[in-house]
């Protein structure tokens, strides 16, 4: 344990000037929770100033202010390049307060300027309809994490680091977020972090003993304990406690400075004399009272240092003479009068305490990461082209050329360090395993001879955590660089609520010109529900395709490419794309090839294209469309097709193929929609459309609805029924394999009914023997996968 | 740091004997990942004995089978009462292998018989298609924890120990489930513990180093660290390592024994003199090699302690001889000729080692809960009604009267304590506060005056944790109790996969006629995204709603109370209910009050209801039917349909509200869904639907597909639009005001345009006042919900 003492980091008068500040931030942030009118108590507080709603969450906002303001004098110190996220971000007030007083605000949002009336503007809009959130998010400069949903705020610190070797990220993380799973997960990021390549993360970890009604575990916990668990973690512990002003302030800015050069030296050390293993990176630990400095207590109860000081403290200061009167008290005991001069101004004297320029850390670009984007260097696609001279006649991996695409993606862009590639260790198993031949693993433990592509710098970052993957991945991304993140796609599932959250970013990051784009997130979905036949029930799930549906149309992206050639394609204009979030869905295993690659660019540039070759109407109307989304879904539907042309030519068959999901959309609902004309171009006005569709079937009738007669869309897919079984199987049990799909295409052909009584029989008969034998034989069967087209 | 060397719990009787039984349970894992005949090596092995496809995960099995063993002795020489939950659930084989030779699978499997025709059965049942799954999951008796998405063994584990006082949990934690958000945020579960009236968990983290391809981080963490950690945590840590088999018997039962005394020393003393803190709970670490016994290398490639051994070890074995060799070198090493008697059981020697009869882990109840369940004793529901002279004239908090239900469930339970409710610490706030008139928060760490209503003998389990609340809630109702979660709709999705995995554990369940019925999962989302206008966009997310909607109809129910009557009779349901998840959404903020219980009790038992007095159809077909679903949509369906009958009476308008979604399904989908003349008779065949939907719009899409004249169904619901704003403006953002149904209503109308043009200017010029107002004012404005009938 240690407590920063005998040293002497601060003046005196540096000291009284830095008080100041934080009252003035403070006073700031209650400002913004309370008053309407009368910004600085130029007269005294009556009930109509007061804002008619309150809220705001004041518990925590001291301790966000004081913090700010330490970082800022170890800033202009040391002239650190650092950025600021706050975990406990419900703090908002506090943190507006400090990008305000930093003068990073009024630049970007002129009407809220630097005087009465800015400041009168910056109490009225907090929280306030047609106003600003009432949380750390996008629209406040300086923010790269919205602190909404708690649990992230260590991976996004981490994810900034990566490749930053001169930042660092202060990163708060509240007592309240660190009982989540997805934080307490994200300490171990320092066993991924390398002090030679990246920057630094210097987590302070704020207790302040309480969420909203009860107290935190750690809050609870002693200092003895604390300093154990992170001390297990690999952290050096530095403790800052108090409720005396000026004791902490000595005793923060002190620790601040050890933790500072402890950084550097270790950074210095790895840089000029190799790496050592894991540094023991500080990390401080910071108790202070919830709500400090806000009321005591009221009408006898206590307030400060206890859970209701949690949001807004005194209520009734409108109808209840009283507690205004302690609003009041409240607000004067920061001397607004001696911190704001005759112009409404920060102080000179206060002001020159903040950095300058993008030093402030509410200007600071990389939390503006668009602006330091520097484009991937994308070798040609094409180049990685599979040979496809017929179409489904071959099988190949459809991941597997991607995988030689990202190795040289890593060559290409060695130098520019921007790319990375986060997976739950599956990097091999789902046959990307070429980039081993150019990228390690990255680990900063101890490596042993017989360890496979280890090494502490390398940029395939895996992790047996999907929250650390798409955190580290999303601050990587918002500081300007790119990435890819792929997982199983069930399990894919377990970021489902981060993804969810980080598309809300994403479209309140649109609405503000002063964000620049950055790259798009990109989620690569592999070892599918349909191939997981292996692995079970557990690893069948395709549900994030709904929830992108669910996104708006500005940022979701839905791609199924049916092939490897569609993949690369795919894979090459996701990885060039800026603001969106991509997702791409293909398995890992052979799977028949359909497209050559000037096809494929033709196929994914279209979104969706009638698969002319595979069926039988030629450019005549058909009787039944059979349309397909997704690699197993669209080798079944070509088979069905290649049944039915065999066995009922009568019967006009087109092929579909959709890659791009989104162009199903109707286009007042999604960029990408078709108009009506080319949607009745594929799909006809009225022709029955049998759908196999890769995830939950019934997803497709969301996408078409508003689309000529849509009830015509007979749609199959994952129906939730699996187990570990045969990939045949798979499809059959969730009645959507090539005789399913005939089956029902006969059905929805009555004018042939003379002719398909015995194919129909036939089908029956293919399904009921496979019944039979997966039931009776209890060993593996000959896979009817391997079937391909014959003429 | 402790290790066990002294002490001498075995005999070299003993020691030999469980010895013997590890090399059988290895064997039986082995047997099971490659034979398909010659189960016993009775003959040389031959290319044709070995499985087509080989799977399974050998490399934790050695490790699971050696704890079972262990346990067994530890429960037989002291008569525990203990469940065993795998979270390495990969190792499937291994826990088959020990329910097998503890008898208990042939119990439940006859056919998988204790001769060579039932072991020749278990092999070729194994991850074969018609047979078992590879992972630990519902059909292995014994179980109650699902290894395929990793994460939540500890959670499960302190979900079934609570309130079971005698029991133990023994849950092998693995170093690569160790790395997950989840379980990292699981340690502190025994913050959460009460030794007086909770059994305990013992916790065995088995580190043997390696994941799939990589190193695990705490494989790699030198045990000084993670003793640091795990004390930091609360725990006493034992350490058992090697890969000596006899000398770590030896360690492994010594240490135990320790345990189990320390367990029942922290109870006794709990139990005789009472509580002094949090118990420091033993934990084991364990150290052994990856697939220990193994090959110890392959080709010159080591195997053993390496990841390479994660899954099938030696592949090729049908083709290669030399690996055939190996592997019949590798099976023999376990002498299976002793392990097995003439008639080919267990040898009597050792099978006499398992515990008997429901002592076995297998076979203990705990771990088929529904064999112990109690009904919840309910209290009338209907004594909490809301008085409702007259519809849509009064507002109250729709919750709050089932705050006060709850606090009469705990009352009435207080003695058979078998209900809890799990809540990230938003009780109070979520307007459920009446239940702490008699139960408290539990927490076990120290506690302050000012602290409310906090003990440790609360049931009312508050941690900042969705995962944690929905785990230990998951552990508590698979032994055989009752629950709730509650938690803000948007934050749900942060469990969004964990209720997914569990929805296939219950489904599987469902096939399996020796699992009783258990108690629902029963999910309360208050404070949802119509009413987080004070919260924000990251607050808004009715997600899990598509969710439910995606699982099977046999499983999932989805329930939108209108107000806090139906509420009540809802919770009712879904506490008498078995095996389902409920899913309930309803807000806390006060709403308008539509029904009386007599007329609420009758709503909920239909799922949906014409509200006449709204419309004015009366018995006759209307020109439009105005349906919704959920509270903040009702209102605005109402006072559409209020405006319109007074200043459109021509319009003949229809209101329906649907409280259960899942009567809209057909009903081959769900077993709720209505018959279609009842479809019918409520929306009419042809008419146009406006309907106000409480979710992403579209999901209604999903639901009325099949049913007659879909595309007629206009529907708006929440759309991805929200701010710190006010109620209404949330309505009118998203598009779904009472003037937006209006104005849908008439556009729909076309028959009455000569009568509407001036109505829709004025629904216009509402919109845009309202917008003008949100845009200029700054500040708060009127309430528009203070609107009520009048006739």
């Amino acid at each position: 344990m240690s407590t920063a003492a005998g040293a002497r980091t601060l003046s005196q008068q540096q000291l009284e000037l830095m008080h100041k500040y934080w009252c003035a931030a403070n006073y700031l942030t209650v400002g913004q929770i309370y008053l309407q009118e009368n910004p600085l108590l130029k007269e005294p507080l009556r009930p109509e100033h007061i804002k008619p709603r309150l809220l705001g969450h004041w518990g925590t906002s001291p301790g966000l202010n004081l913090i700010y303001v330490h970082l800022n004098r170890l800033i202009k110190d040391y002239d650190v390049d650092m950025i600021f996220l706050a975990g406990p971000g419900h703090g908002g007030p506090a943190v507006i307060a400090n990008v305000y007083l930093e003068g990073t605000y009024s630049e970007i949002y002129p009407e809220v300027s630097q005087d009465e009336q800015g400041l009168r503007r910056l109490f009225r809009q907090f929280s306030t309809p047609g106003g600003v959130p009432s949380h750390v998010g996008v629209p406040i400069p300086g923010s790269i994490h919205e602190g909404g949903e708690l649990g992230y705020v260590l991976a996004h610190a981490f994810g900034a680091a990566f490749d930053n070797p001169d930042l660092i990220v202060a990163a708060v993380v509240g007592d309240g977020e660190a009982e989540t799973g997805p934080l307490e997960g994200s300490w171990k990021s320092i066993k991924f972090l390398n002090p030679v390549r990246d920057g630094a993360v210097l987590p302070i970890l704020h207790l302040n003993e309480y969420k909203i009604s009860g107290p935190t575990v750690l809050g609870r916990t002693s200092d003895e304990r604390i300093e154990q668990l992170f001390s297990g973690h690999g952290y050096h512990v530095y403790f800052v406690e108090g409720d005396d002003p000026l004791a902490v302030h000595r005793s923060l800015a002190d620790t601040l400075d050890r933790c500072y050069h402890e950084i550097r030296g270790y950074q210095q050390q790895a840089r000029t004399q190799g790496l050592s293993g894991v540094p023991r990176w500080p990390l401080i630990v910071l108790r202070t009272p919830k709500g400090w400095t806000g009321p005591k207590a009221v009408d006898g109860v206590p307030i400060e240092g206890t859970f209701r000081a949690h949001q807004v403290p005194l209520e009734g200061v409108r109808t209840n003479p009283a507690h205004l009167k302690l609003l009041e008290d409240w607000l004067r005991s920061y001397h607004p009068e001696e911190l704001f001069d005759e112009s409404r101004r920060l102080h000179p004297a206060l002001a020159a305490l903040a950095p300058q320029g993008e030093r402030r850390m509410g200007a600071n670009p990389h939390a503006n990461g668009g602006k330091l984007l520097v484009d991937l260097r994308l070798p040609d696609f094409r180049s990685y082209a599979v040979d496809v001279s017929k179409p489904a006649t071959s099988y190949y991996s459809n991941t597997r050329p991607l995988g030689v695409f990202l190795r040289d993606i890593f060559k290409e862009n060695a130098e520019q360090a921007n790319f990375r590639y986060f997976c739950p260790d599956e990097t091999n198993s789902n046959r990307l395993g070429d980039v081993f031949s150019v990228q390690n693993r990255t680990f900063l433990e101890r490596i042993l001879p017989s360890d496979d592509h280890l090494s502490p710098d390398g940029r395939v970052m895996e992790v047996l955590s999907e929250h650390l993957c798409e955190g580290w991945l999303e601050g990587y991304l918002l500081t300007g660089r790119h990435g890819l993140f792929a997982t199983y796609e069930a399990f894919a599932m377990i970021a489902d609520s981060m993804i969810i959250q980080y598309s809300k970013w994403l479209e309140g990051a649109r609405a503000l010109a002063w964000r620049a784009p950055i790259a798009s997130l990109n989620l690569l979905l592999t070892s599918t529900c349909w191939r997981n036949d292996h692995n079970g029930f557990s690893h069948q799930g395709p549900g994030l395709i709904d929830t992108l549906l669910s996104r708006r149309g500005s940022i979701a992206r839905i791609y199924l490419p049916p092939d490897a050639n569609c993949l690369l394609s795919v894979a090459d204009h996701c990885l060039r794309s800026r603001d969106y979030i991509n997702l791409i869905v293909v398995d890992k295993q052979p799977h028949l090839q359909y497209l050559s690659m000037a096809e494929a660019i033709e196929h994914c540039r279209r979104g969706l294209s009638i698969w002319s070759w595979a069926g039988n109407a030629e450019d005549g109307e058909p009787d039944v469309v059979l349309a397909c989304a997704g690699d197993v879904m669209t080798m079944e539907t070509v088979a069905a097709a290649w049944w039915l042309r065999r066995r009922l030519p009568q019967l006009k068959v087109r092929v579909v193929n959709v890659v791009d999901l989104m162009t199903l959309y109707p286009p007042e609902l999604h960029p990408h929609g078709l108009d009506r004309a080319t949607f009745v171009a594929h799909f006809t006005e009225e022709k029955p459309v049998i759908f196999a569709f890769h995830g939950y079937q019934r997803a497709v009738h969301q996408l078409v609805h508003g689309r000529p007669n849509p009830a015509r869309f007979h749609v199959r897919g994952y129906n939730e029924q699996g187990t570990t079984t045969t990939p045949f199987d798979m499809v059959v049990l969730n009645e959507v394999s090539r005789y399913h799909l005939c089956l029902l295409a006969m059905e929805h052909a009555p004018r042939l009914r003379h002719l398909t009584a015995p194919l129909v029989r036939e089908c029956e008969e293919q399904l009921r023997e496979h019944h039979r034998y997966i039931r009776e034989h209890l060993e593996d069967m000959p896979e009817i996968r391997d079937w391909t087209w014959t003429d």
